[in-house]
Protein backbone atom coordinates (compact mmCIF):
# COMPACT_ATOMS: atom_id res chain seq x y z
CA UNK A 1 0.00 0.00 0.00
CA UNK A 2 1.27 3.44 -0.66
CA UNK A 3 2.60 4.33 2.47
CA UNK A 4 1.36 8.37 2.21
CA UNK A 5 -2.27 7.38 1.00
CA UNK A 6 -2.32 5.02 4.03
CA UNK A 7 -0.80 7.69 6.33
CA UNK A 8 -3.87 9.94 5.18
CA UNK A 9 -6.46 7.24 5.59
CA UNK A 10 -4.82 6.82 9.26
CA UNK A 11 -5.07 10.84 9.43
CA UNK A 12 -8.39 10.91 8.93
CA UNK A 13 -9.74 8.03 11.37
CA UNK A 14 -7.75 10.07 13.75
CA UNK A 15 -9.47 12.98 13.62
CA UNK A 16 -12.87 11.63 13.81
CA UNK A 17 -11.79 9.57 16.49
CA UNK A 18 -10.80 12.55 18.33
CA UNK A 19 -13.55 14.66 17.14
CA UNK A 20 -10.72 17.42 15.86
CA UNK A 21 -12.77 19.71 13.42
CA UNK A 22 -9.80 21.33 12.12
CA UNK A 23 -7.83 17.95 11.45
CA UNK A 24 -10.77 16.50 9.59
CA UNK A 25 -10.83 20.09 7.60
CA UNK A 26 -7.28 20.65 6.57
CA UNK A 27 -7.88 16.64 4.73
CA UNK A 28 -10.61 17.05 2.65
CA UNK A 29 -9.08 18.55 -0.81
CA UNK A 30 -10.54 22.45 -1.37
CA UNK A 31 -9.59 22.44 -4.85
CA UNK A 32 -11.87 19.05 -6.73
CA UNK A 33 -15.36 18.16 -6.58
CA UNK A 34 -15.88 16.59 -3.26
CA UNK A 35 -18.85 14.17 -2.11
CA UNK A 36 -19.83 12.65 1.32
CA UNK A 37 -22.39 9.83 2.70
CA UNK A 38 -22.25 9.67 5.77
CA UNK A 39 -24.61 6.44 7.22
CA UNK A 40 -27.98 7.20 6.56
CA UNK A 41 -27.61 10.34 4.98
CA UNK A 42 -28.47 11.39 1.62
CA UNK A 43 -25.14 12.68 -0.20
CA UNK A 44 -23.63 15.88 0.59
CA UNK A 45 -21.34 17.79 -2.10
CA UNK A 46 -18.81 20.49 -2.04
CA UNK A 47 -15.64 21.14 0.67
CA UNK A 48 -18.37 23.87 2.64
CA UNK A 49 -20.96 21.11 3.49
CA UNK A 50 -18.96 18.17 4.19
CA UNK A 51 -16.61 20.11 6.41
CA UNK A 52 -19.79 21.59 7.99
CA UNK A 53 -21.58 17.94 8.67
CA UNK A 54 -18.56 16.61 10.44
CA UNK A 55 -17.93 20.02 12.25
CA UNK A 56 -21.35 19.40 13.43
CA UNK A 57 -20.99 15.62 14.02
CA UNK A 58 -18.02 16.58 16.24
CA UNK A 59 -20.00 19.32 18.19
CA UNK A 60 -23.47 16.93 19.11
CA UNK A 61 -20.40 14.98 20.90
CA UNK A 62 -22.58 11.98 19.62
CA UNK A 63 -20.18 10.91 16.68
CA UNK A 64 -18.37 7.39 17.33
CA UNK A 65 -14.78 6.45 18.52
CA UNK A 66 -14.08 4.76 15.49
CA UNK A 67 -10.76 2.84 14.00
CA UNK A 68 -10.02 1.88 10.46
CA UNK A 69 -9.41 -2.52 10.06
CA UNK A 70 -8.19 -4.31 7.33
CA UNK A 71 -7.84 -1.27 4.35
CA UNK A 72 -7.21 -2.40 1.01
CA UNK A 73 -5.85 0.29 -0.74
CA UNK A 74 -6.59 0.88 -5.19
CA UNK A 75 -4.35 3.06 -7.07
CA UNK A 76 -5.59 5.22 -10.28
CA UNK A 77 -3.18 7.56 -11.13
CA UNK A 78 -3.09 10.57 -8.50
CA UNK A 79 -7.04 9.01 -7.24
CA UNK A 80 -6.72 6.40 -4.62
CA UNK A 81 -9.32 4.53 -2.91
CA UNK A 82 -9.53 2.91 0.58
CA UNK A 83 -12.17 -0.08 0.77
CA UNK A 84 -12.10 -0.80 4.77
CA UNK A 85 -13.72 -1.84 7.83
CA UNK A 86 -14.89 0.85 10.38
CA UNK A 87 -14.97 -0.54 13.91
CA UNK A 88 -17.54 0.76 16.51
CA UNK A 89 -18.30 0.02 19.82
CA UNK A 90 -21.65 -1.63 18.25
CA UNK A 91 -20.23 -3.23 15.23
CA UNK A 92 -18.68 -2.53 11.88
CA UNK A 93 -19.38 -0.20 9.11
CA UNK A 94 -17.56 -1.07 5.40
CA UNK A 95 -15.74 2.43 3.75
CA UNK A 96 -14.41 3.83 0.98
CA UNK A 97 -12.05 6.44 1.20
CA UNK A 98 -10.95 8.09 -2.14
CA UNK A 99 -8.14 10.08 -2.48
CA UNK A 100 -6.15 13.07 -4.39
CA UNK A 101 -2.30 13.15 -5.05
CA UNK A 102 -1.50 16.57 -3.96
CA UNK A 103 2.43 16.47 -4.57
CA UNK A 104 3.47 14.70 -1.70
CA UNK A 105 0.26 14.53 0.46
CA UNK A 106 -3.26 12.43 -0.50
CA UNK A 107 -6.51 14.70 0.00
CA UNK A 108 -9.84 13.02 0.71
CA UNK A 109 -12.48 13.81 -2.31
CA UNK A 110 -14.85 11.14 -1.20
CA UNK A 111 -16.60 9.08 1.69
CA UNK A 112 -19.02 7.16 2.08
CA UNK A 113 -19.55 4.28 5.09
CA UNK A 114 -22.72 2.01 5.27
CA UNK A 115 -23.43 -1.16 7.68
CA UNK A 116 -22.38 -4.06 7.25
CA UNK A 117 -23.23 -7.52 8.05
CA UNK A 118 -19.34 -8.83 7.55
CA UNK A 119 -16.61 -8.46 9.93
CA UNK A 120 -13.05 -7.82 9.12
CA UNK A 121 -10.91 -10.41 8.26
CA UNK A 122 -7.62 -10.87 10.76
CA UNK A 123 -4.49 -9.88 9.02
CA UNK A 124 -1.24 -10.56 9.95
CA UNK A 125 1.94 -9.10 9.01
CA UNK A 126 0.77 -6.38 7.36
CA UNK A 127 -2.26 -4.56 5.81
CA UNK A 128 -4.41 -6.22 3.18
CA UNK A 129 -3.41 -4.28 -0.10
CA UNK A 130 -5.29 -6.39 -2.52
CA UNK A 131 -5.77 -5.76 -6.42
CA UNK B 1 -22.50 15.74 -17.06
CA UNK B 2 -20.20 13.74 -19.07
CA UNK B 3 -22.79 12.19 -21.16
CA UNK B 4 -20.75 9.03 -21.89
CA UNK B 5 -19.99 8.71 -18.32
CA UNK B 6 -23.86 9.13 -17.53
CA UNK B 7 -24.32 6.56 -20.19
CA UNK B 8 -22.42 4.07 -18.39
CA UNK B 9 -23.99 4.75 -15.15
CA UNK B 10 -27.82 3.83 -16.98
CA UNK B 11 -26.43 0.89 -18.36
CA UNK B 12 -25.24 -0.20 -14.91
CA UNK B 13 -28.78 0.57 -13.52
CA UNK B 14 -30.08 -1.23 -16.98
CA UNK B 15 -28.28 -4.41 -16.62
CA UNK B 16 -29.07 -4.50 -12.52
CA UNK B 17 -32.79 -4.15 -13.66
CA UNK B 18 -32.82 -6.66 -16.05
CA UNK B 19 -30.61 -8.86 -14.35
CA UNK B 20 -28.79 -9.62 -17.29
CA UNK B 21 -25.47 -11.39 -16.19
CA UNK B 22 -23.49 -10.62 -19.45
CA UNK B 23 -24.20 -7.18 -20.07
CA UNK B 24 -23.01 -6.33 -16.23
CA UNK B 25 -19.85 -8.52 -16.44
CA UNK B 26 -19.19 -6.09 -19.72
CA UNK B 27 -19.35 -3.24 -18.01
CA UNK B 28 -16.66 -3.74 -15.32
CA UNK B 29 -13.41 -2.94 -15.85
CA UNK B 30 -10.75 -6.12 -16.43
CA UNK B 31 -7.83 -3.98 -16.19
CA UNK B 32 -7.51 -1.91 -12.82
CA UNK B 33 -8.35 -2.89 -9.54
CA UNK B 34 -12.17 -3.10 -8.69
CA UNK B 35 -14.17 -2.89 -5.20
CA UNK B 36 -18.04 -3.53 -5.02
CA UNK B 37 -19.66 -2.95 -1.64
CA UNK B 38 -23.06 -4.72 -2.03
CA UNK B 39 -25.70 -3.34 0.94
CA UNK B 40 -24.89 -4.93 4.06
CA UNK B 41 -21.62 -7.48 2.89
CA UNK B 42 -18.49 -7.28 2.96
CA UNK B 43 -16.04 -5.85 0.36
CA UNK B 44 -15.38 -7.52 -2.74
CA UNK B 45 -12.47 -7.07 -4.79
CA UNK B 46 -11.63 -8.39 -8.24
CA UNK B 47 -13.23 -8.30 -11.21
CA UNK B 48 -13.99 -12.47 -10.95
CA UNK B 49 -15.49 -11.52 -7.25
CA UNK B 50 -17.31 -8.93 -8.41
CA UNK B 51 -19.06 -10.23 -11.75
CA UNK B 52 -19.17 -13.63 -9.80
CA UNK B 53 -21.46 -11.56 -6.97
CA UNK B 54 -23.48 -10.32 -9.74
CA UNK B 55 -24.33 -13.78 -11.36
CA UNK B 56 -25.59 -14.84 -7.94
CA UNK B 57 -27.57 -12.13 -7.08
CA UNK B 58 -29.30 -12.28 -10.65
CA UNK B 59 -29.16 -15.84 -10.19
CA UNK B 60 -31.22 -16.11 -6.89
CA UNK B 61 -33.97 -14.00 -8.63
CA UNK B 62 -33.98 -11.57 -5.13
CA UNK B 63 -32.07 -8.68 -6.43
CA UNK B 64 -34.16 -6.08 -6.82
CA UNK B 65 -36.02 -3.88 -9.62
CA UNK B 66 -33.99 -0.66 -9.10
CA UNK B 67 -33.58 2.69 -10.57
CA UNK B 68 -31.11 5.26 -10.62
CA UNK B 69 -32.08 9.26 -9.37
CA UNK B 70 -30.57 12.33 -9.00
CA UNK B 71 -27.11 11.10 -10.43
CA UNK B 72 -23.88 13.65 -9.58
CA UNK B 73 -20.97 13.56 -11.69
CA UNK B 74 -17.41 14.39 -10.35
CA UNK B 75 -14.74 13.66 -12.58
CA UNK B 76 -10.66 13.44 -12.27
CA UNK B 77 -9.12 13.11 -15.01
CA UNK B 78 -9.96 9.50 -16.29
CA UNK B 79 -11.45 9.15 -13.16
CA UNK B 80 -15.43 9.92 -13.15
CA UNK B 81 -17.74 9.29 -9.96
CA UNK B 82 -21.55 9.38 -10.29
CA UNK B 83 -23.22 9.36 -6.85
CA UNK B 84 -26.63 8.92 -6.71
CA UNK B 85 -30.00 7.80 -5.31
CA UNK B 86 -31.36 4.32 -6.06
CA UNK B 87 -35.01 3.58 -5.93
CA UNK B 88 -35.72 0.37 -5.00
CA UNK B 89 -39.26 -0.73 -3.94
CA UNK B 90 -39.13 -0.71 -0.55
CA UNK B 91 -37.26 2.93 -0.57
CA UNK B 92 -33.96 4.05 -1.41
CA UNK B 93 -30.23 3.74 -1.40
CA UNK B 94 -27.49 6.34 -1.79
CA UNK B 95 -24.80 4.68 -4.06
CA UNK B 96 -21.85 5.80 -5.24
CA UNK B 97 -20.56 4.54 -8.65
CA UNK B 98 -17.12 4.59 -10.21
CA UNK B 99 -15.68 4.36 -13.51
CA UNK B 100 -12.25 4.66 -15.78
CA UNK B 101 -11.60 6.12 -18.77
CA UNK B 102 -11.39 3.41 -21.69
CA UNK B 103 -11.23 5.25 -25.06
CA UNK B 104 -14.60 6.78 -25.44
CA UNK B 105 -16.28 4.20 -22.97
CA UNK B 106 -16.07 4.45 -19.25
CA UNK B 107 -16.17 1.22 -17.13
CA UNK B 108 -16.91 0.19 -13.61
CA UNK B 109 -14.05 -0.13 -10.98
CA UNK B 110 -15.86 0.87 -8.05
CA UNK B 111 -19.62 0.52 -6.60
CA UNK B 112 -20.93 0.89 -2.96
CA UNK B 113 -24.63 1.56 -1.89
CA UNK B 114 -26.07 1.23 1.67
CA UNK B 115 -29.43 2.71 3.27
CA UNK B 116 -30.57 6.31 3.51
CA UNK B 117 -32.89 7.86 5.16
CA UNK B 118 -33.01 10.55 2.57
CA UNK B 119 -34.83 10.85 -0.78
CA UNK B 120 -33.48 11.92 -3.89
CA UNK B 121 -34.29 15.85 -4.67
CA UNK B 122 -36.64 16.75 -7.29
CA UNK B 123 -34.76 17.73 -10.52
CA UNK B 124 -36.14 19.37 -13.80
CA UNK B 125 -34.52 20.17 -16.70
CA UNK B 126 -31.95 17.69 -16.67
CA UNK B 127 -29.57 15.62 -14.20
CA UNK B 128 -27.65 17.45 -10.65
CA UNK B 129 -23.98 18.02 -12.31
CA UNK B 130 -22.99 19.41 -8.86
CA UNK B 131 -19.42 20.48 -8.49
Amino acid sequence: MDNALQFANEAFYNAFSARDAAAMEALWDREAPTSCLHPGWGPLFGYEAIVGSWRNLFASGTSPLISCKAPAASLYGDLGFIVCFEALPGGFLAATNAFIRRGALWKIVHHQAGPTEATPPTITGGNAAIN
